[in-house]
């Protein structure tokens, strides 16, 4: 397998979970103090990360939560954003514009703001209450917070289980994803490199990595034109540009929605040929109990895409570092 | 002008704010009783327009409100939907499936449900705590109800001055809006009938019309690819996609994020040629006073785009009422 260093794939899943007793540090002071909500903060794909965070407590807590979308907080405001709130953040430059002053308009209203960070020279770095300065993995980063808050808060009782498995089994079952993801993910680049437009379909906590996927990834990285649609959005409109030969990829996750998802699994077949379902389940996980897969899925379905985008990358010919405008120009 | 009954349109929305103190009976009885948090509940366009009612009363309220998709409610449900909760919803048919069972959900969980129906003929009439029958201006009956709540809340000083300028001049200067927007529609369905696909920018109370918009009306009913995308997302990955003859439209509004559709409108005729600019500020709204063109820039966009309708249908060959899917196979 080309550009798949496994030992560094596992270190990587492994030093972020060694995170958890300092992210567990901050939340528990935190909630020793008392806070009112949690507010996600990001733009374009962080922002999605912070739906996917949001959803995953949705389910499970009754805490107040959502994703902000900074350039949106700059604009309309928040006035749920201030004293109490605890805003958590990702960067992996930490000097996206939108984010940085949005921080500081956090930081006015009364805020606290926890940060993860890719590198620890950030204009970030200066502005929060706590940062915490590790490469990639942002939905575990999210994941562990928000599974901390909700463990303190008495609404997630097998938490620590859960994480003692993970530490056990995440990283190795994860790499052993993107090995059974390979021929499929070879299959697949062939069989789309050329699409005109594709549509992803997602639902639950993996929306948002669908709606940043398709962004992200296949606009900005490889410059083939998408549209992301919920699962359950799809049936309201969306669907009637559906017909024999448009590419749609439906991803199935494991958490609630997946029903939603599942919906349009059973539906596509009788409007489209040019399908693709990926579904998580379909994948071992060897070490982790059913009951915790629906907390992961979303990172199940970030394993296969790594190995689609390295095929994606070859079958296109395009380098997914080159951008035509995304700052390289003025805007 | 085709398909343009003048008398019908000022009488619809008359007949729309007549609604008011009806609604500012129901409100007033909440509001006395107390309340705890608004939920704007739908799914497709109600859900968009649910959207809309949200980022307006951020803008001006401390009130914790958002738009809640029915069936992500169904399957991850939201534990702050309870006792206390006033739910808002608005559906042309009465009988959405997802809608309904959230509704069902809603009450279960000691939810207060305020229902706008077309027709007084709907499976919700008798599931909901208040209904309301009143045809179409869905996005004038929530924003009623929102005001309403704000009012109450002291965080709308202008409201009855507002309401008054309404009444006398709003459904006047919409007609005329839709008047002055003919040639304009006319000369951009001419140009827009045969795109493969249209991207469609928008922001803050127009964002839910632009994402309703392409989906319900461009891929629903005129079978045109769409992709919409909110101003300040557009710069984080979309854009890449863009390049001189890609078919975009940036819809302009007045209200707090205007700053991030100008934003796009200033950089866009740096990579293409082919872009429409629809700012509602072209637009005169006689005997409305210039503080109060916010609240309703999303009107003004969307009988610019009746007219768009009209001219597309035409030009496009393609009856609007026609569906291939939509309630028409089982799904």
């Amino acid at each position: 397998m080309i550009k798949f260093n496994e030992q560094a794939k596992i270190d990587s899943v492994n030093g972020a979970l060694a995170l958890r007793p300092h992210i567990n540090e901050i939340i528990d002071e935190i909630c020793k103090a008392g806070y009112t909500n949690i507010c996600w903060l990001g733009i374009g794909g962080t922002w999605a990360s912070g739906m996917q965070a949001t959803i995953h407590m949705k389910e499970m807590s009754a805490i107040e939560t959502w994703a902000e979308n900074a350039a949106e907080y700059l604009t309309t405001g928040n006035k749920r954003i201030g004293e109490g709130t605890i805003v958590v953040l990702s960067s992996v430059t930490g000097n996206t514009k939108e984010v940085v002053d949005a921080v500081k308009k956090c930081k006015e209203a009364g805020a606290k703001v926890i940060a993860f960070l890719d590198y620890d020279k950030a204009a970030l770095l200066d502005l929060v209450d706590y940062s915490i300065v590790y490469p990639v993995n942002e939905q575990l980063k999210f994941f562990m917070v928000a599974d901390r808050f909700m463990f303190n808060n008495g609404e997630f009782a097998d938490y620590e289980d859960m994480y003692k498995e993970f530490e056990q089994h995440l990283a190795a079952a994860l790499v052993e994803v993107e090995k059974k993801a390979e021929p499929f993910a070879m299959e697949y680049a062939k069989k789309h490199c050329d699409d005109e437009i594709h549509y992803f379909v997602g639902a639950g906590n993996q929306w948002g990595a669908t709606y940043s996927y398709a962004m992200c990834t296949w606009e900005e990285q490889l410059w083939i034109k998408t549209k992301s649609i919920s699962a359950p959005e799809f049936f309201h409109g969306m669907f009637e540009i559906v017909t024999k030969h448009t590419p749609v990829t439906v991803y199935v996750g494991e958490d609630a929605q997946r029903p939603l998802s599942e919906r349009v699994v059973k539906f596509i077949p009788n409007i489209c040929e040019n399908y693709t379902i990926v579904d998580t389940k379909d994948y071992e996980l060897k070490g982790i109990s059913e009951k915790y897969r629906r907390h992961i899925s979303h990172l199940v379905l970030r394993c296969i895409n790594n190995r689609v985008d390295v095929h994606m990358e070859i079958e296109t010919r395009h380098p997914m570092d080159i951008r035509r405008y995304y700052r390289r120009l003025d805007y």
